[in-house]
């Protein structure tokens, strides 16, 4: 286990858990929500603003950051944090899930996957070994193994059959990262000794698989645990259950993660089952499409009865955005391609994830969280989304 | 003359003067540098960072307002300012230079300029009075009259007759404004009851038709003069030599407004000539295009000599983007088409144009000028430009 890695629980409410992880690069309330920076860069955001919003912690892709500018001239600059700027936690995927969603451009193996670059047609192997050696020259404070994300839905068999050979790779992600902490390795820098490991369950929507996963990927032994696979296309009420049961499974003493998700009302529905990390392209991607989110249900900007509204997109809103600016002039950035359009829509939809999660904190610390999410459910999600 | 608008002359260093403006939204330090923001957004810089970059006063262009989202739905909201939500000195043009580069989609008439909108073929007429009533509407601080800009070269007689109507169309504006003024006109809405107006100055590269159009604008009677119909394609030797024998003719008493123009050596230059106040969209663009001008001359950060370099554009700038982030990762995020290089390049340009302006008035103000001025040309444009 890292030493430069830990995690309290600080206070439960029903399942739901609040709590605080250390890092080599700060600490992190959960339950937390973490913006994706696919490429070292939040889309459209500016690292200040996401500090100052209350970011704790960000997300890289391992996939598009070995392909560019590559992980080896990274590790040249001392690593991720200090190439992009960025002096709090960061995670890193194992990039598994993007070289899965190549579909033709990729192929499966034990040793791991073979695929083909989006960007100029390069040929890769992603095996467990490569995506922890990259993510150690990125240096992020947690790393994930390389698991296989099956499509859905997928059969019994099907499940089964790539869960277990996610679990085999688990132990291969796992025992390289003991070697990278024990020696060097030729052609890895080591730029963050801190980095922890979360091993990552699968299964599919089939609760024995997601048991027997669990429990295999506990026996490896990680720093955390993620629940990945989920997400995918099955129906809310399907990933719900699948996430408390797979989390219910967990120990208590670690940090466990959904990957992917989601919507808010699906984060306030994860966290009443157990689950304390999350991320989601959502907020950003939504707000460079104008779909907004508020207090009072999801917006669109471009709707023309916006044109004429001297209003906030929310007036319980405390950001930039709503604090300077009304919704027709938001729809009038959109309608005219500003770039200032993206970078405000982002602003508030980010400031709308990180308010939740910090509502969220707050309710399980006085033990409303019940309360709070049935009150959140019915002002958010109860009032018809605008397409 | 508008009682909301003065100007004083506060110091000069042989032609180079310092000065301050006041008007409805504050005061405005010359020599002063306006961003341009086109459609009520500088483009990819949000109005926080336009002011603590010292930014005060920015440029709005009729043309773009007037057809997306309308002057008149800009007057429902209060005016331009309240609109976009900036609450620092704008000055608009007069929409004429947009018109007259639609080049075949236009006609000019002795009464105005017929033209479609090059967004959606509509037809309109914009006459030397609708220019004025849309900037009414708009309530920009300073407003511009209607002039025509002709192409370059241009024969004496061509740049005589377009000089003359401009003359005849610029008292067609003052008398307009005064219209505005002093009684209710239908479909106006004085946003601005301070705006002051500014008279063009034409006549080609012909020191003749320059003088004789200087006087005739005079004669009409404005807040302040601006010299337009430069940074057309003519020499930039011709285009000093012009402007400084235009500005010598304007009176000492208000402000000189070169349009248009230009580069940090032209920014100097002109300013050598008595010029006071500037606008380009040179800053801006060029950042979008990752053209970054620095205290050693210009770079473009796609060069592959940044890649490994960490450190900053340029270590004398004092802009958010030089404090935090290196070189090699402005170019990651520029060559991955990042919104964030267009944020970050943008806010580095900018700041470089208005330390520059600010750096102009110190100089004046400590009568250094003409030192400054040396001084300034030979580090920033003696270095080859990397394009």
């Amino acid at each position: 286990m890292s030493r430069d890695f830990s995690f309290t629980l600080r206070a439960t409410d029903g399942p739901a858990r609040l709590g605080r992880f250390s890092t080599p690069h700060g600490e992190v309330d959960t339950p937390a929500f973490m913006p994706v920076g696919t490429q070292g860069s939040v889309k459209a955001a500016l690292h200040r603003d996401l500090e100052a919003i209350g970011a704790t912690i960000i997300l890289g892709n391992t996939y598009h950051l070995f392909l560019r500018p590559g992980d080896a001239l990274i590790a040249r600059r001392g690593g991720l944090h200090r190439f992009i700027g960025w002096n709090r936690p960061i995670l890193t995927d194992s990039g598994g899930y993007q070289v899965f969603s190549l579909s033709d451009r990729r192929r499966i193996r034990e040793e791991g996957a073979e695929f083909q670059s989006h960007l100029d047609g390069s040929r890769h192997m992603l095996s467990p070994e490569r995506a922890t050696d990259i993510q150690a020259n990125l240096g992020s404070d947690v790393a994930m193994v390389l698991d296989e994300c099956l499509a859905y839905p997928a059969t019994h068999e099907a499940a089964a059959d790539s869960m277990r050979r996610s679990v085999r790779w688990a132990g291969r992600c796992r025992q390289r990262l003991e070697e990278l902490r024990s020696r060097p390795v030729e052609g890895v820098t080591v730029t963050n000794p801190g980095q922890a490991q979360f091993g990552i369950v699968q299964g599919g929507v089939y609760p024995d698989l997601r048991l027997e996963s669990a429990d295999a990927t506990v026996e490896v032994g990680f720093e955390g645990y993620a629940i990945g696979g989920l997400s995918v296309g099955e129906p809310s009420d399907v990933m719900y259950e699948v996430a408390g049961a797979t989390a219910a499974r967990l120990p208590d003493a670690q940090p466990r993660y959904l990957m992917g998700t989601g919507t808010p009302e699906d984060l306030v529905e994860c966290v009443a089952r157990g689950v304390d990390m999350f991320d989601c392209v959502m907020p950003t991607r939504h707000a460079r499409n104008g779909q907004l989110f508020t207090s009072q249900g999801r917006l669109n900007i471009r709707n023309a009865r916006h044109a004429e509204d001297d209003g906030p997109l929310d007036p319980a809103c405390r950001c930039y955005t709503c604090a300077r600016h009304s919704r027709a002039y938001l729809r009038h950035l959109y309608m005219s391609g500003e770039v200032a359009a993206l970078a405000l829509n982002t602003l508030h939809n980010l400031t709308f994830y990180l308010d939740t999660m910090g509502r969220i904190r707050d309710a399980i610390a006085f033990r409303t969280f019940e309360s709070f999410r049935r009150e959140f459910l019915r002002s958010v999600s109860s009032l018809a989304v605008e397409s």
